[in-house]
This record gives structure tokens, C-alpha cells and sequence, in this order.
């Protein structure tokens, strides 16, 4: 099987950063005189070599990308085929099986779980994936069989939408390659049910990754007045109407997701707690805070600000300054919940941010928890762009 | 009332890190021409002023440690009596009763909760105190009369016995400050019994800062035969036999401790699964990776091996030996979770031994959690050292 594979090779010493448990091969680490990238096609599978011929393992090879290979399996024994990619999922799957009690999770995530350039969520029978490289894009049809063995799903969509494509050369569509995707399906996060719309939301549907924070979130609730920045389906703010807070003010720019959260409220029975108004989350709070407006409880669970390092500037002004108006409409004893979903921004900046911005305003800042993704979205430890999520629960107290 | 404090003077600048938040002053910073410290007793209360004799707030001094003074409050109106003792206990309450079912929980974490040189745990009715600083020594009468004021108890113990008390030159010492303060009490965690020697146990008695942790814990544990290094009251071992593991063995180097355990898991009438072994932590997992025993779930939760800066280099090489070793007794698709209280040992230095060990046995790690300490142990975010607990939740595959 391994014969018929063509050879990346390495330059000397790139090899080190694979051996110590990495997977990406970018494309000034190779040794393009010996194997010139542009005789690979995009997504072909190679064996990755280092300068002195030595196997490290099996990979997949896009020329046109920045990460020009991922090292699929230390055993060049294996290649990213069907039967791979069923193991890797069925691998996946086992450890949401042990964690989960109903199946709606991330089933797949990336490489993380050993599935370069696939993600997979779950929604009961009903699965959204999306591909982000060309080796993975190329095996599309073994996905589609390698999931129909492993979860036996009613339906499969592909939401191969995001921009991130377009690193690899990739083409933006939607397309349902199982069954039926339904426009929308219903799920339950910590007890609390929310429509989640598969064909047309951000992203894959749902944001799962901060289904553990959410539960904390709820301790936090109890007859208080909360706000709920950047709310999309209502996620945080349903849930804190849920908890038994007083009052729940949600804000979306998105008249869609207005709608949404409304809907979303009164699934649960509490539409009356529930107000979402569409508006800029910046002019939102700047007004609030102008009206002297405050809450008891603020969660800014903002879209990532920083998707490249080009944006790292810019996009971390924009953390500082929102933290700081949420800070503004917080009262005397109040938990403000600061999430960032930017890679690029790092926990002890957020939290220097944090811990900045309360100085500014003179009050004292405890930390009270710090969270992380929920489990269904392990981190690979050799690459720290797969931990991503962070979120402070920080009180704010007089100084 | 400020009137009569004396002014503790900072060199040019040094008012800077306070400003930015942080509480300590080093004996490098005052300037020792104009308020020599040796002018103060151990614990006097003093302005901290700026070079340019501007006030920064009240604090307290001792002259024979390292951290030399201490940031009480921003307003030199307050100084540290019973009645900012009172206040602050208050603020610290009231977050754990919105966080805490039952009134089981560390009530006070010093410099975190505005209370610099003070710890509480509270057992329902018990406090357990613990003072690491002569600024709160000399106060001790006033916080018992605070503690009475905030939370009624019918016992109060200090626990001033920790090794932490020479660097301020305080004796060590147990004494019972009020009411009759029983060898033991039995407290609930995440709905397990335990009995947790109040007199004799190790620090406070419980280590409270792993609740959340361990209730995490419980989601990996059915049907697994677990492996508890360093089991103290058998915290993890009797909570994972509760949760439904096949089999648990607990070890711990104290003959105390085993007994403690076996106690433990009668209470919850799991002791038919629990297995306590009293041998040192290192010397047993030698002999199990000798004899090629495997456990699907390992935990090790060490104390500190990391005191000072000065057992770094040392302390590190007992992390990696340590979680080496736990690797290699792990069965084939196993799950290690591993705990470290140094702050000397940073997060990323612990994932980087876990990393490095998993590629020394050839196998691909994945973390699926990552937990800090305990709410009711809040951190301050300009003191790093306040934020000292790790947990990693890893899975190891074969490679």
C-alpha cells in the first residue's frame, strides 16, 4: 500500500517539530528542490520524510496552502482512506458516547481527533460537517460512508461555507449529501430547549463548545437583571430566563436572530423575562451606558475579533473597549461572564484586559471561575490553536 | 482616624504595580532612607505612600519578610479592624452563598477576597482559620469577633501550623479560638460522604479547591478500574467507587490515610471496591508498571512539589517522573487526569510534560478538560500566585 505513495520531503531538522507530537509540515520546511511542491496535487496523499529519508508517517499535501501538509498517522502503515477515517470517528465518538448522555454534540473535531480539516457536529440523527482542507475535501464521499457506518444518520449536510476554504483553494457551498437536512431542529442545552436553524445559522448551527460554561453561567442567575451581548439564538440569555433571572435583555444586530431568541424564550415558558432588541452590540452598550442603565449580570460572548494575526491590533482594541462598556453597566456587586473565541487573543491577555479595564473604572476585580470548550472539543497538545475558547467569570466590586 | 498612621514611603515608580492592581510591596521597594522599616513592629498598620508621597491606601507592614507590606484598601479612610474585617467577610460570604447549596466551602481566600494573610474553611457550623501573615496575627481577636459577627459558627479553630508562617516570623501553633472544635466533622461532596480530621489533617482539613474537578471527574468513571495516587481521605478513589468504577485503589504513604479511606468508603458503602494501600506514591507505581498492571483511569493529585523557586529544577523532574509513570499503567484507550497545586509549575509547563511524556511511549494524547481551582477559591488577577491549581483531563491513544 505505502509503495504507491510519493515522498514529502523535509528539510533538514523539520522533522523535529512533528516528532514532538506536532502535525502540520508548512511550505518553507520543505525540501521543494528534492520534492518540489508543485508536482503534488491538492489534497494528494504522500508519506512525509525528513531530510535524511526517514519515515514519519502518512499525510495529505495541498501545494496553494500556507500548512502545505498534515501528518495524518505516525504509521505509514495507514492513509487517510475510508477505513481510517471510520476508526478515527468511531474513536470520537466513543469518548462524546462516555461524556454525553443524549447525542448532540461535536463529534469531530479537526485535528484534535486525529480528522484534519473535518468537523462534525451531531444533532440526534442529523449531522452538519465541514471540510477546510483540500485532503479532506478530496475524501468526501469515504466521509459520507465512514459516518453512515458510524452513526447511521438520518440526514447529512455539508456547511463547506466558511471563508477559511479559500486558504486552501476550496469553493464555498452548501450541500446535503444524506437524506433530508431539515431547515431547523430542536435541541436541549443544561435543560433548556432552542430551535437551531442548520441550513442558514453561523457556522454549523449550533455553538456547543460553550455548553459547559453555560451550565456554570446558570449559578450565577437567580433574580437577576441580565444582559446578553452578541446573544445570536439566545443561548446565554434563554438559559438565564431559564435560571430564574429577573430580567433578560438580549442584543443581536441580526433581525433573524431576534426572531430567534423570541422563539427560543417561548419554547421555555419565559418570553415575559425576554427582551431582544437588534442593535449594534458597541452602540447598544455605549447608549446603556449613557443611560446610567445597569445589570446585575453582563455576558459578552462576542463573535472572534482576531481571525488572523494581521487582525491581532485591531481586534484586541475591540475586546478592551467592549469589555470596558460592559464593565460601565455593571452594578455594585455584579459577574460580568467575558468570553473570547479568538485563538490569537490569549488567556492572560483577556485577562490582563480584564484586570485593566476594572482599574480604569476603580473597582476591584476578583476571578471567580475560568472556563475553557466543553469536552466535546478536545485540544491536540502539541497545537495550542486548538484551544481556543476562554471564559472569566469575574465580579466586580467596589474598590 | 488616618491621622495617626504612620506612612510607609515606595521608591521612584514603585507604586506602579499597585496601581495596576497588585497588593504586595517587596522590602526592595520602600524607601528605607525616609521610613526605615525597621522603624515597625511586625503587623503595624501604615499609609502606603508614593515617591512623591501621594497615598495609595492603607496596608500593614513587617519589617522581617520579603513582602514587607501589604495593600489593605485603595481608601486610607479604612484601615484593617473588625469592622473592614467584617465587611470584607461579608462580600466573601455572599458569593459562596450564591455559588454553594450547603454552607461547606473555603468562606475566605486571603488577598483574593480583600483579606491578605487569611484563609477560612467552613464546615456548617465549624471554621477552620489559617493566618500566614503578623499583620492579620495581631488582628487575631478581631476576626474571631468578626467571624461570630458574619457567620455565627459554634467552633472556631486556627489552624496556624503551616511552614508559610516562619517567612513572617509567627510561631506555629493550633488553637481552638471559640466553642469546642471536634476532631472530625463529615461534609457531603458532590452527594459523597466523607469524615475529614479537623486537628490532625493535613492544612485546613479538606482540600475544597478540587470540588469541581472531581465532580467532572465522575463523568469518565462507570465501569473503570481507577488508580488514586496520593489519595489523602480517598476524595477522587471513593467518589469514582460511588460513581459506578469497576474497582478503585487508592494509595497513599500515611497509615492514617488508608484507614481514613476505608472509613470514607464504608460511609458510602462502596468499600467492597476500594482498596487502600499505604506505600509511597513513586515506589507503587514502579512496582505496578513491573508488573504490567493497567487501570483505565488514573489520578494524581500530588501536594506541592514546588514550594520555592529555589525547587523548581527539581520539583519539575518529580512532575514529569511522576505523570510518566501514571502514563505507562494506563490501559489502551486510557484517561489520566492530572492535578498540580505548585504555581511555580505554570499550566503550559504541565501540558508540555504531559505532551513530552505521551510521545516518549508513542502515543497521541488528546485533553479533553482542563479545570482550575474552586469558585470559593477566587483568584486576584494581578496576583498570579493566587491562581495555582491545575487539572488536566487527558485521553492516550495508541499513537
Amino acid at each position: 500500500m505505502t509503495a504507491i505513495l510519493p515522498s514529502l520531503r523535509l528539510n533538514k531538522n523539520e522533522d523535529r517539530r512533528l516528532r514532538a507530537g506536532h502535525v502540520w509540515v508548512f511550505s518553507n520546511e520543505v525540501d521543494t528542490k528534492l520534492t518540489p511542491l508543485t508536482q503534488f496535487e491538492p489534497g494528494q496523499a504522500v508519506l512525509i520524510e525528513s531530510a535524511g529519508g526517514q519515515v514519519i508517517g502518512s499525510g495529505y499535501v495541498n501545494p496553494h496552502a500556507l500548512i502545505c501538509a498534515r501528518l495524518v498517522s505516525r504509521d505509514p502503515k495507514y492513509i487517510l482512506d475510508q477505513s481510517l477515517l471510520t476508526h478515527r470517528l468511531n474513536i470520537a465518538l466513543s469518548l462524546r458516547e462516555r461524556l454525553f448522555d443524549a447525542p448532540y454534540y461535536r463529534l469531530a473535531f479537526g485535528d484534535s481527533d486525529g480528522l484534519p480539516g473535518l468537523v462534525v457536529d451531531r444533532y440526534g440523527d442529523i449531522l452538519v460537517a465541514q471540510i477546510t482542507t483540500a485532503g479532506m475535501e478530496k475524501l468526501k464521499t469515504e466521509i459520507v460512508a465512514a459516518l453512515q457506518k458510524v452513526v447511521r444518520p438520518g440526514a447529512i449536510l455539508f456547511r463547506n461555507d466558511t471563508s477559511t476554504r479559500e486558504l486552501e483553494g476550496l469553493t464555498s457551498y452548501v450541500e446535503t449529501a444524506l437524506g433530508e437536512a431539515p431547515e431547523s431542529i430542536t435541541l436541549e442545552e443544561n435543560g433548556v430547549k432552542f430551535a437551531v436553524p442548520l441550513l442558514t445559522g453561523q457556522k454549523t448551527g449550533w455553538f456547543y463548545d460553550q455548553r459547559p460554561n453555560r451550565a456554570r453561567f446558570r449559578h450565577y442567575i437567580k433574580g437577576q437583571r441580565v444582559l446578553d451581548v452578541f446573544s445570536y439564538l439566545g443561548a446565554w440569555g434563554v438559559q438565564a430566563a431559564a435560571a430564574g433571572a429577573e430580567s433578560v435583555t438580549c442584543v443581536d444586530s441580526s433581525p433573524k436572530a431576534v426572531e430567534a431568541i423570541q422563539h427560543n424564550a417561548e419554547l421555555n415558558g419565559v418570553a415575559a423575562k425576554v427582551t431582544a432588541e437588534r442593535e449594534d452590540a458597541f452602540e447598544m452598550l455605549r447608549r446603556l451606558r449613557a443611560a446610567r442603565e445597569r445589570f446585575d449580570v453582563v455576558v459578552i460572548d462576542p463573535p472572534a475579533f482576531i481571525k488572523r494575526k494581521k487582525d491581532i491590533k485591531e481586534g484586541t482594541q475591540a475586546y478592551q473597549r467592549l469589555n470596558q462598556m460592559a464593565m460601565q453597566v455593571l452594578s455594585k456587586d455584579g459577574v460580568l461572564v467575558s468570553c473570547s473565541c479568538s485563538y490569537h487573543l490569549h488567556r492572560d491577555e483577556l485577562r490582563d484586559i480584564l484586570l485593566k479595564n476594572s482599574r480604569h473604572i476603580d473597582r476591584f476585580m476578583e476571578i471567580i471561575e475560568e472556563g475553557h470548550q466543553g469536552p466535546d472539543h478536545p485540544m491536540h497538545p502539541a497545537i495550542p490553536e486548538t484551544g481556543y475558547l476562554k471564559a472569566f467569570f469575574v465580579r466586580l466590586l467596589p474598590s
